[in-house]
């Protein structure tokens, strides 16, 4: 999407040659686009952080592999490359998935054709998620377009949480996508963004998003959305998720289930937005048969920001010691999910709708 | 309640006579204690939150009258005193209360007699306030001994939302009296902590509160509540409130509502603990009739807390400029609350109830 009026991607390879991310880990105070250049630059992006979001990791894994291919385009090479990038974030599936792809791929070329290859299916693999994030969009715009004509054309009041923006994928994002395509479609959104403690990926990256594509915005503490809800500021929820179960189960960044049942509670559409390698065939119950991750107690206890001198620094907000639990997602039943917004359209969140959207996927 | 060891009010007279309070702008990460000398330190301590909770500015501006009447007990030095302490936080209901209590206790003495009276009414406030807080203790913590029983004799869990302490009361606080004298009692009690963004009060001081006293708790974000309530790691919630009314429906601090409806879908119980005089008996349609303050957003867009080098610093989290919607409280409707914890006994939320429990009061 657009920067101050220019068009981005997250990663994209330049006229030269060179691939090029924004590394994320700088935003929203600094935009800083770093060239990668090494399969040690890839590994770290990836490791490090510069660049997060499930696709997005997966796409950064497959340019890491092309870039290798140009320097050593051996069988060894190959098999070394899927074991460093393999090992850099392990439990992302989109990123053990893209590097089988490039595997795949490449490992049946002659050597001395494989960067070639390789390049044209990490571009391929890009397009693949713009494409199925742009059809998420349009599908989501007629969500929004039905309730802009209900409310005769006036303003359509969103929430989000988290970042499911285009920081996460190569562009669009997944519940970002429908804000964007009613935008181009002239209609009047406004994006209420929790601010998604205990990172802040929303006051950091959905915010920033926003901002500089010129998305009408509210930063807003992730407890105020109830009580927007209950005055009517809100008219649709759109989420994105981690894992969604065959049944419609939504696993999602903590903080997600509470707004689902404030939505439910006012009447509130909650729509989950989703490509459908997202949906995991293999799990029916998500509240008892997806583990939850436990993070740091310190990401708890201390919050990142600038301070007055231009640094970015990390503050502590509570006593020193205070032990601190951090549950990092959890799951939305099915029953309380107004529809999932896939690239091939709007399901209901239940396993008869899902397999019936998806019979070539669904039961794998 | 316990610092260390020691027992402490959040204010007090020296036997010097000299008045005390804990500066709250330091917690948790100091423990100032500061003396209050003329009535413009006591203007001073309320106007710029030194001291913060309805019941504690309350008290501190009956100090304030009294350390005045001992330097000019004049009816123009009183009336003045009225006006100067009234206007430094204008919407905080017990600190007019106070103010008025003072003034018809001493207004038709002469004015020889006023500083004596006037210490002595102070105290007098102070105690009062106490003596409620310890029996809405007694009364919440049969529903703890119950829970308890219930368990075996296990770990009760509790959950709070902001700070409904001792710190904001004189001693014991609303919502932590149960939890202290359940501690008193024996009964093996955990408390989890909502930090209560956007002020973090719940990870500034009720984190603070409980490790001094030595109360076992975690903190964790105000996004996690739902989530241990579906893995039923929540027993029950008890929170404070500004502002009840005489249906039922608990005005308190935003997000509040949030966890009521999670403890509603996962059958926890739900209790706010109230002084009577919070009750508002001329308010019955709480969502409707209270109006919500909207506070700046700059409180949404920074966080403060201490940086590396032991400073107190305010952190900016959000891109420059970003737009924020900051309200400070929500309305949980009287349907979603399990029982009022008063000092006279719990309470069912509906206007029958909470009549039959204050005949003396309701209607007025």
């Amino acid at each position: 999407m657009k920067i101050d009026g220019t068009h981005y991607r997250s990663i994209w390879r330049e006229p030269s040659g060179e691939v090029r991310i924004i590394d994320q880990r700088w935003l929203p105070h600094e935009l800083r686009i770093v060239p990668l250049v090494t399969r040690a630059d890839f590994a770290d992006a990836i490791r490090d952080m510069w660049v997060r979001g499930a696709p997005l990791i997966g796409a950064t894994a497959a340019y890491g592999v092309a870039v290798q291919m140009a320097a050593d385009p051996s069988d060894a090479s190959l098999r070394e490359t899927y074991d460093l990038l393999h090992e850099t974030r392990p439990t992302a599936i989109n990123l053990k998935w893209a590097l089988d792809e490039m595997t795949r791929a490449l490992h049946p070329l002659r050597p001395e054709l494989r960067a070639d290859a390789a390049f044209a299916r990490a571009a391929e693999i890009c397009d693949e998620d713009v494409e199925i994030n742009r059809r998420i969009g349009l599908h989501g715009l007629e969500i929004i377009r039905e309730i802009a004509a209900k409310k005769g054309g006036g303003r359509v009041n969103l929430l989000t949480h988290c970042n499911a923006g285009w920081l996460a994928t190569v562009d669009w994002g997944t519940a970002t996508s429908p804000i964007y395509h009613a935008l181009e479609n002239g209609i009047d959104v406004h994006v209420f963004v929790d601010e998604t403690r205990p990172r802040n990926q929303g006051a950091q990256l959905t915010s920033w998003e926003l901002n500089s594509h010129g998305v009408s915005h509210d930063l807003i503490v992730d407890n105020a959305g109830g009580h927007l809800m209950q005055h009517g500021e809100i008219d649709l929820v759109i989420v994105g998720t981690d894992r969604t179960t065959a049944s419609g189960d939504v696993c999602n960044k903590i903080g997600t289930y509470l707004k689902a049942l404030a939505a439910r509670a006012n009447d509130v559409p909650f729509y989950v937005a989703l490509p459908s390698p997202t949906i995991d065939w293999t799990v029916s119950d998500g509240l008892r048969e997806i583990p939850i991750e436990e993070r740091n107690g310190e990401e708890v206890t201390h919050v990142q920001g600038r301070d007055a001198e231009g640094r970015i620094v990390s503050v502590q907000i509570s006593p020193d010691g205070t032990p601190a639990r951090n549950p990092a997602f959890d799951v939305t039943p099915a029953d309380l999910v107004t529809g999932l917004i896939t690239e091939r359209g709007v399901a209901r969140a239940d396993a008869a709708a899902l397999a019936a959207m998806f019979p070539d996927l669904a039961g794998r």
